[in-house]
């Protein structure tokens, strides 16, 4: 049984469906989205996903008249440039995609933000679908239209809004995702529970465990799935182009980017970042009067049952500082931070005190 | 004295500005838009249009305040690329363009392709102001949103949609524009005539030249851009993404395009080989009673004032018919023609016989 969410926008509202074995059923959901049974399709994926769900997807679709070709490309994130696009773009020429075709992403939100970003960019916009396969996907990078590269210059700087027609979850792909990537993912789910949903947060407080897939029963994970893409749809709705409530997405982002990048990326993924960056920002709020201390050790019990790290690294304070400065969500050279407030709350404050900043980092600094 | 039209979209409703010395009051312009004084601006020309306009450009902008650079790239057709893209990316990430930041676009139709769709995929879309300097470019290109660069595989084929805050049209630019290209972006004009304005037409007839920027009087040519600008801008208002109607653009571009096709892009120049589009064109629309040979000729009088080439060349016909077939115009393997009907007037025919093409093309192939 697949549920749907809606996500309603001026135009190209879309549906995410979420259910096991949904990748089963990926034939049907396009015929229902009014996709032509004799549709070009270019299906992009990578080695890792292919293997396990990619044949069978590519075969599921020829199965229902569809001419599907694939398109496997590397999708670490040294991979995510440029030169991809161009590769994407030459299989695009290749199989004939015309106005009316479909690329569809199978993969991790790397293979989502090229593959939709490629789809944004081919005779000026062809239809994308998402099949998220990793859970950070599943609950943000298939979900709102963000698509786009990295420039040697900094991540992600190249890209364009382009929404899906349909994001399809198939919570059974997790199965084979790295338990760390999993985790990581997790970070972001509880992110949307401080944001945005009081439910969520319950729900994950509730859960016996949040650090592993087997771990969490299926009935469980589909909730979870479910308020996380409620609350990232809902925001994408009010703020489709990130005009300012949007933000509030980036609770947790301020930090865990100079975390990220002080540690040249290759230490924390993304999400554990996230998590450091989150403990931090509570603390801030904290300092603050923003949010009390009751709140903010729930919100480290979340964080250390999803296992994800606790302990702010030891990095060189000037190095933090000059490094928040240099941020993409500084705004006219204030520093923005997220912070919460309350049970699914936050507000965004630009003028945190510096000398704030140093005593914290001070303080937790491989504590 | 500046004329202003005004091209109202759901979101993004600009001001396009047309009036002569227009370059050198970009700065209010900018200013009356809502730019801030100190907004940042990368400037995208070549080296044709930097040397006579350029430097006053940049001087004029900085004396208002702006922080501007200027990044000066090869804009002829083969250097339309993504390589090019990345050039002015580099550029942007140089001069550390943020979400609020600008590109002026200050050059042909070449040059604002590229610029828009640098702009378009800058940070998910930043700001772009056209300031074209050819006759096709202000009366086309630079209007309506169409960014693109060329694949390996064809013309336009990567690209997206981006509106412009601004479009500023100055004439006395086309002062220094070869004459050949000044009679190319005629073709386009005379198509807006008639397709859509018979005031145009009309003002077209009474012209006493059309061939070349000298001997059309200051004014005359203000009216003559001023309805074609607003010729078009009412096309994309009526249909900003290219659903249907915006597609009676095309007329002349059908058999046009072959005619570019098969002499290698390297014989007519784009409007030159429209002219030629549209002559066919109007002898199919004749041969199936939809228009009469007065109004033929009539067109064919202008195309012929403004000095545009009256005669089909020789090609094979087994290529024409191929090419016709493998056009991006084609919906379902049909060949789509914008035929005219009357004065300002078209239909589009999905259904002209094939031994009607044939028939013309035999008549009229170096006759
Ligand atoms: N567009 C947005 O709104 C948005 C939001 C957040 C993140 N992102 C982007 O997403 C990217 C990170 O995405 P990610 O965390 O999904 O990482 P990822 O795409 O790099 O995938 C992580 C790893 O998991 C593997 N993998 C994926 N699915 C698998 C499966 N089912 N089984 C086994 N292995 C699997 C991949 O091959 C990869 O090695 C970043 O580039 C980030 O910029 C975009
Ligand atoms: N976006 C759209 O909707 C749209 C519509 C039509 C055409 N186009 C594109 O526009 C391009 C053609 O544009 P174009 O016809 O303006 O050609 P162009 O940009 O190639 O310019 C033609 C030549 O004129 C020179 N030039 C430009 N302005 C000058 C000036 N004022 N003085 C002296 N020299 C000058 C240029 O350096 C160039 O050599 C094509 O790539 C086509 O795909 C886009
Ligand atoms: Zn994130
Ligand atoms: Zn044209």
């Amino acid at each position: 049984m697949l549920q749907t969410i809606n996500l309603g926008l001026k135009t190209n509202s879309y549906c995410i469906a979420i259910g096991d074995r949904g990748i089963s059923r990926l034939g049907e959901l396009l015929i229902a989205e009014k996709f032509k049974k004799d549709l070009k399709i270019l299906l992009v994926t990578n080695p890792e996903v292919f293997l396990p769900y990619g044949e069978e997807v590519v075969k599921h679709l020829q199965s229902k008249g569809f001419q599907v070709r694939s398109l496997i490309i590397e999708a670490g994130e040294e991979s995510k440039t440029q030169e991809t696009i161009q590769r994407i773009h030459d299989a695009a020429f290749v199989q004939h995609l015309e106005r009316g075709s479909l690329i569809i992403a199978l993969g991790g939100g790397v293979v989502g933000d090229m593959a939709g970003f490629a789809a944004a960019t081919w005779l000026r916009g062809i239809s994308i679908v998402q099949v998220p396969t990793t859970l950070l996907a599943m609950v943000d990078a298939a979900i709102g239209g963000k698509t786009g590269v990295n420039h040697p210059g900094g991540k992600n700087l190249i890209g364009s809004f382009h929404q899906p027609s349909l994001v399809l979850i198939d919570p059974t792909t997790l199965k084979t995702l790295p338990s760390r990537e999993f985790r990581a993912g997790m970070a972001e789910i509880i992110k949307y529970g401080i944001i945005g949903s009081p439910a969520l947060l319950y729900h994950l407080e509730q859960s016996d465990s949040l650090s592993s897939q087997e771990n969490i029963p299926s009935d469980s994970l589909k909730s979870i799935l479910k308020y996380s893409v409620q609350t990232k749809a809902q925001i994408v709705m009010e703020d489709e182009r990130e005009g300012s409530l949007r933000a509030i997405l980036n609770y947790g982002h301020t930090l865990g980017h100079v975390v990220e990048t002080l540690t040249n990326y290759n230490t924390y993924l993304h999400g554990e970042a996230v998590a450091l960056g989150m403990i931090a920002a509570g603390e801030i709020a904290c300092m603050l009067n923003l949010w009390t201390q009751d709140m903010q050790s729930r919100q480290k019990k979340l964080i250390e049952k999803a296992g994800l790290p606790l302990v702010w690294p030891k990095l060189p304070l000037n190095s933090v500082l000059s490094c928040l400065q240099g941020d993409k969500k500084v705004q006219e050279g204030k520093v923005r931070f997220v912070l919460p407030t309350g049970l699914g709350k936050v507000v965004i404050k630009n003028d945190v005190p510096k000398e704030m900043i140093t005593h914290l980092l001070n303080r937790i600094s491989g504590e």
